[in-house]
């Protein structure tokens, strides 16, 4: 028979529901925030004021950018499966992928490596960056293909951080890579909201590992507006159509 | 070329995010809380104290009860696909179906109806419970395998909702069907935690097209947590032998 | 502990692997194809020449029809997450839903009641027309959007049965079915392929409980082409841009 | 507007359908089986008879495994979505993943490169070999849990590609890198089933990139067996309590 490791996440009994050793009625429901419970449950205690002001920050940072992949995924799913309606939330949830949201974890990464060994933040910027030019790989968490030259939301999460006093040496150092970045490169490249959400979650104690789950529970909620919005408009059947309508056939021989 | 519908849920230019009509960055992020933004997405209006509080309550709610279908998926899943975490997710998050999390829609149809036709309420739900008799299905939002006699969830629900002004007529009707359904059957069947949150989330004014998709942004938060464990215990592999052992072959001609 | 049941499908040991009461290695491995095996693993035994004549028939007709809502969302996963491929074959199947592929099945049912009851054909298939009509509900198995006035898979695929030796009584009342149907509605309405393929799979004995499975190994077998197009033409993110720049955006206050 | 590729698979009219330049219904249904339309859709060109031989046997190969992480997944989704059976293949589907699959893909990078490269076969394996003994990564393609000292599925699949006429250097290749690794760890490792597999579908003229296809349309077959044994057992919610009762909880605190 299997060895099985044990779980610290929940139990419960007919009476009662037990949840990292709280009482989920008495000590959770309707004392704490859906917010502040997804802190508990990654970091196995209550964030204070500051921690769940940032990660609400971060939470609603994600949760829209109109038509993307998750969104057109979501609709053209609903579209064929009305009466399972988590089938098309979780397609659109698979789009959540290293190409563009693994990025996160990259940067924490780098930021967290940076902020560990403690040395001289500028040479180990200076070296990441050069490492990333000689392999020709995207610096993770910089650049935006449509907020140029400057992504809007790092600045306001900067501010909201500090605010909350919780800017510190994870913040720190994402700017001095971003003007080494800048430097080696010889032009501007925003800073964009995936590095600068790394770094916000490094700064309340959020492991790197937790960081995808964060993004997916962010698109989750937007994608329920693109479900019910689709509905309403049925745009899966229209954009079938005109993405059928728009890639001509060509045969394979021509 | 097809006719496409118009989306009122975003758009975005080199600066700026719109969200509903709002500014992602300065009217939303920092400002609201991840819950708000999610009560905006659905009902295009900010949710008061209250409605808020009531949808914590909800959220929290679903979050977790320990090994269930959603979470050994999940794990299962992480085990093997360990560095694209959202396919693990995803998957779990397609367990929240029509048989378990369905009836949250089910009752909220029934609830929805009576406060509609707004007749004699124990009239409509001694027609209500019948009918489901007669037809030999079971009552959405009543009864549990595990909570007997009573889930401990409903009553703080209700609690929370009264202190937060928002108990009004659904709940009202739900404890009459509740009351109906158990003179019926001589026996007393539970009001349930999916039949409770269907009276609250009516009560503050969200759709019942809704309710799945709340439940799967509740379900994403805790799914998130047993990713986590799944990193550091590898309960995958185990459960994995554990079921392998456990359920014998038979040759099908024996 | 859970009482569990056993399975009939397969068992290993260190040097064998049995499937349904056959030994992988030397009686199935390089003595049937794919599709007999797959006949094997529903019905339990191998089918003869014809029958697995008209599976491979039924399995070739779903494969392809180009840039379908599912070749569409594999399209568009595949380019968020490369190096995880089935999270975008398992999206794209997510789309093989009740809405298009679920006909198949309910015409299924309709046809096995009909052969069972056994009675008069012509009077059982207007009841099912009359019925349909009444409730205002589409007759599953009939009618398609873009091949009018007739869809040309349904009259290969009932060739096909006739040369196989598989033609008996439920293609017969799919077409006693369709005369019902185009007599009452005063035109001409096609037999599908979903229709036709329900007529031939329950001919060759397979269960309607299997349907939904073989549409979708079928689909699976064409995505794989999508997902091969996909890394050589990125039309994922030209879809994407296709479909944001073609839904405008519009104040929900305006 | 977006600038959007071309697709070579497949097109539609009202009348016809061609896939590939071929007509559908007079080229295809019919006359090729699905495994020949398989390689034809990502080849490119009709397989001959022993090509069709040796990828019907690998798509046999790994249809089935017992109660397989997959196969378990499927189970529970299904208990839970009985009525959308997609979802139950799609998450199953989901397990189909780089850790034990993707292996695959391992293997035949090191067995292509190495024919390319086209020198000292025996220098070449034993570069390999040391490459991943130095960065202690498993070697793809070799070693199995339970199949031990070896997999009974290889040697099995080089007689039926020799048998096919299609052992070639890519068969021969894996080999050798099987000697060295032997003769360097000291001890026999199996050449397990998906090595075997990835040779074969080199043999043939896969591309590399196909081969986590195939293993998805292999397994989709497997899977539409589990899913009628669930109907018929409910295994899943046995599976649950089963998994539920064997992992305890513990506090975290403790």
């Amino acid at each position: 028979m299997a060895e099985l490791p044990k779980t610290n996440i929940a139990t419960s009994d007919a009476e009662s529901i037990t949840v990292r050793g709280r009482d989920l009625v008495n000590e959770l429901m309707g004392r704490h925030s859906y917010t502040e419970v997804l802190y508990f449950l990654i970091a196995g205690r209550m964030p204070n004021v500051g921690e769940t002001r940032v990660l609400d920050a971060c939470l609603v940072t994600l949760m829209e950018h109109g038509l993307t992949p998750s969104a057109i995924v979501t609709r053209l799913v609903a579209d064929n499966v009305p009466d399972e309606p988590q089938a098309a939330l979780a397609a659109g949830l698979l789009t959540v992928g290293n190409v563009f949201v693994g990025t996160m974890e990259g940067c924490a990464r780098i930021l967290k490596i940076g902020v560990e060994t403690d040395g001289d933040a500028e040479a180990y910027c200076r070296d990441v960056v050069e490492a990333h030019r000689q392999e020709r790989r995207a610096l993770p968490g910089f650049g935006h293909p449509i907020h140029k030259p400057d992504d809007p939301r790092p600045p306001r999460l900067f501010a909201i951080a500090a605010e909350a006093g919780c800017e510190g040496r994870y913040i720190a150092l994402l700017k001095i890579l971003s003007a080494e970045l800048d430097r080696r490169a010889g032009r501007h490249l925003t800073i964009n909201a995936t590095g600068a959400i790394a770094a916000l979650l490094l700064e309340i104690g959020l492991p790197a590992e937790s960081l995808r789950g964060i993004a997916v529970v962010s698109r989750a909620g937007g994608l329920v507006g693109h479900l019910l919005e689709e509905r309403a408009t049925h745009s899966g059947r229209a954009i079938w159509k005109l993405v059928d309508d728009s890639i001509p056939y060509e045969d394979p021989e021509a």
